[in-house]
């Protein structure tokens, strides 16, 4: 079949003939790629970013953003049968550790990550486990929700936890408003009656923020601190996401936050750089976000099912994924950019 | 009356007169004082270090860990009368604003902290308000608590947060043994049945540990991470507290963190600098604390009467405050230090 | 001034002329009544059900839903003036217990209750503290808002603490849709993303219900058990909001009610009788609610003003009062009746 | 092999000879029975009471707290092997449905009960899955533990949820303090810093709890209500553990409840009947309880491990089931009895 493998950091992957895998231990699920997301964590791969974190050897195939039919399963599975549609979270996980049975399965002990540091989607078919595949409901195409799997969780998860400090009155900020911002966004306004502020150098993607619900679009043009102050009475904001995560943001996201509230941390790349009398005075919270559980993605796919998260996506043939990784590294892709084998 | 006043940013305070303060307001409370408590947050007031937070004109008095007697009460008092012994919570907050009502009091949004930006205990008498005494069980003497209501109240509330992630077979980290350090151990101990590791560069420190219930006392020799993770089967602590909050403890805590574990930032001096990546990838938290409500404060005096919670002292007269400061200074003073008028 | 008084339980209460409410101590408020909600609980009161809880003496002024404009404040009182417009939370409460300081303000140990264990706001002046009136947006008028003073807290509290075990994909059960219950439907919808579905015998409840925003509004017809597991895949419902809490309702509900799922008694009359191994085999919850918090009021309040919760009322004058609890009695009144002084 | 049978609701079960279990599917485990706990549920169970809720067919093997050694493992079990001492979660769960996935698996949809469902472990060898199986510090004799895989785990259940409205100053009364009352109290006393008040009729069960760390052990001698109210100065328990569930001791445990308290239905056997006026008037709630998680099972064997969890038990060999069953229905047997094949 064919696959993006990654054969050395720094250099374009290759779509090249691979050979199919097949079901060797009795979780194992078998999916046929509907489509696969394209990620600025894919870029960061590339680059050789995660080199040391994930320990993959090269060469690889990339794509951790997946959904798509059921093509075989293990022994052990009658969870799903061949031809469900699915969405399949990023993670394989054992289903036994403490963290799996608490719930909190993206802390599982004996993960595997599809995409990161095992074989991923930007293929025909994709291994992964029972575990991981979410049935999708009948007037859902996979390469519509596929971006959702890592993204969106991740941008949903994120809301989830700010929720809780969330009550009617109160702000909720979003820094960035690309492709997880405005899930994020739409997650807030699904979950909350909070006020949502959008952050953004891009009118463009202010616009998108202002269609996915957020109450106050402001532009990133050196005011923005002020400006977020303004709109909360002074005191900034009980909830910061942070979907940016490198340059200015940090600084602005720790300067827009109320006194005991939380920055949630879900873009990356930079460095969170804090004084600890700065957290103490004010009592703040730094708050980290990994993908999501299982079941905030069963619950992003209900919102999604009620109409209340949409995603904006743009589709490129599996071979043409060169093309959409130029498009994205180069900010020529609006939305989130989905390969299609 | 005698007081010990700062008039001059790192220049050693002076004991002298002034006037007694009075009664202005309804809610006012005039306490004599008993005892109060000297902190390490004295020595950084007088290095200049909370000029700017705290803002307070030249010269004012020190000292925000207080207890003694009520001497007079405002007219809209009626909770305590004259001669009630209490403790004195380090803020004087409204009651009115929705930290005060959601019992978050210390995010008053119009509070004092007396000590900090206003006159303080290290005198005969402390003005306070009638929301920030708690009375003591008559069996207390008010120097031997004095320095639960701001050094213990901190680590209370820090252990109490923790006490929510901490089960049966967790690990809960305390980052140095001192003042405050031993009384996080021992509301740990009361709160939870987590395994209680101390690290500390210093014996007498890692005695007072073991004394204080530690499990494991660990001298910071340069192992110390290694350490715990070999006592942590390899994974970390699910809660670190950082007692020090400077040099290389910041550092050494986030080794020592678990995947989703949580690192409460108590002691300060130090930045806290991590790659966002780093925050993400194990999804770990950073929660600030702020000295703790005035709930928190009383539930410590309950662990106090129970004998759960004992506080290691030295006294001194309030005229040899210079004499406490130094011994603080240069390391000669175990326990806290009390200034008795 | 004018007031509605009962003079004995069973006899309908009489208009007459009383002497007007003063300040008496330094947190007191009085306010000029704009609008007084008419409740069950006033005919409950006049039948007698409350002789005994309350303990008030007769005769007395009804009325525990108000709002209107401060008219005159106590010596310590400096955070309303003369003219504000406020809704007044209906309990009068002390601040210095540990529930008040815990933001469990309902449960404050040293309360009054005016219209139910004092003088209430059927009248043209109402006595009560400045812990307890919540100032209004200009655009709100006192007589639209008034009876969300305590029947809307309620529901508003309810709906809150159900919002916690209410995800995407869960379903939230309304049981009646009068004053309260269509309060509660908008307050969950405001909330969550849970499914809500609505169960009353009147079609006109079922209408407000749907305007309210519920997804399903099912008739009691008898069937109504049946519908309900049918529209939850045979599960029933997470949570089970119960307005009615007499005749056949609490059956009801709790046969709607899932594995692990809470009853919400809000309404009340009748009697849970539910056997142990019941509560124990499916694990589920009853938890008792009681209006709600001042900050809950000051939420509901921004629900209010954002447009998410709106009251339907019927206009009395003061001196109708007579002929406002005879359409009430009687089914006559749909909404809210509000007495205008 | 040999198995304790019940073939007749009202009759005494059979010990007799049945086929031993094997592997079928590829999570199924086989353990060899080191010890089995008698529960006053088995009672239950042979009066019938059961019958309706199980749909059990008769007849079929005894037996809900197993322990013992891995004798056999399916095909798809790598997470122990033969050998391996484990004491066994009473039921056996899927993994997949979302109760399980949120770490409440004991509200999996897809589960079967071994002795109150299927065939349970009064017997030589006991089948079940491989969820079910937490493996044993190698100090630990499955028989001296096999009591806790259900009762002391619904205690321990229990207890967790409790602690949470248990700070310092607290109250938490037990009611009953026999085989499941004794571990709640060592299970609260692990947790929490709160007072545990036991309340038994039995002078032998209050020596027990006392044993057990209870802080006060009250005589039910009718006076037992006044005399709690006494120990909380007039306010009654935050907490309430029905260990009991039948009789007076429902009415005693919401006598004795505080405002806004909680209580927990563990024991079963009577009815709780309640006016929705007094449920509302303190909003005060009901907390089913249903046995407890895998986690929880893990964690109460990390207290026993510590020595902080200790269950007095008394040997039955398996084939003397009908005196231990005499024993416990006529009070004969203090502590818990396990059957020993």
């Amino acid at each position: 079949m064919k696959a993006v493998r990654l054969h050395e950091y720094g250099q374009p992957p290759a779509v090249e003939d691979v050979p199919e895998p097949v079901v060797t231990r009795p979780h194992d699920v078998i999916v046929r790629i509907g489509g696969a997301g394209l990620c600025r964590t894919d870029l960061h791969i590339i680059e050789g970013q995660w080199q040391a974190k994930s320990g993959v050897t090269l060469p690889y195939t990339l794509g951790h953003e997946n959904a798509g039919w059921v093509q075989a399963v293990g022994s052990a599975v009658d969870q799903v049968r061949e031809g469900d549609p699915v969405i399949v979270h990023p993670l394989v996980t054992c289903g036994y550790c403490r963290a799996c049975r608490a719930g909190d399965d993206m802390h599982c002990t004996a993960s595997t990550f599809p995409g990161i540091d095992t074989d991923g989607g930007f293929a025909e078919l994709l291994k992964t486990g029972v575990r991981s595949v979410v049935k999708l409901d009948p007037g859902i195409r996979p390469e519509d929700v596929a971006a959702l799997a890592d993204a969106g969780l991740t941008a949903y998860h994120a809301a989830k936890k700010a929720a809780a400090i969330l009550p009617p009155g109160s702000y909720a900020l979003v820094l960035g408003a690309g492709g997880l911002g405005h899930i994020g966004v739409q997650s807030l306004k699904a979950l909350t009656a909070a006020t949502v502020i959008v952050v953004d150098p891009s009118e463009a993607a202010l616009q998108l923020a202002r269609a996915s619900g957020a109450d106050h679009a402001v532009a990133s043009d050196g005011q923005q601190v002020a400006a977020v102050l303004e709109l909360t009475g002074g005191l900034g904001c009980e909830a910061v996401l942070d979907f940016v995560g490198e340059g200015g943001a940090i600084g602005d996201a720790l300067a827009m936050l109320r006194r005991a509230g939380s920055y949630y941390a879900i873009g990356y790349g930079g460095t969170l750089s804090i004084r600890a009398i700065d957290i103490i005075a004010s009592e703040i919270n730094v708050v980290g976000n990994l993908v999501g559980t299982y079941n905030d993605l069963v619950e992003l796919m209900t919102l999604t099912s009620q109409g209340r998260v949409t995603l904006r996506t743009r589709s490129y043939p599996l071979a043409a994924a060169g093309t959409a990784i130029d498009d994205l590294a180069h900010g020529r892709l609006a939305g989130r950019g989905i390969l299609i084998p």
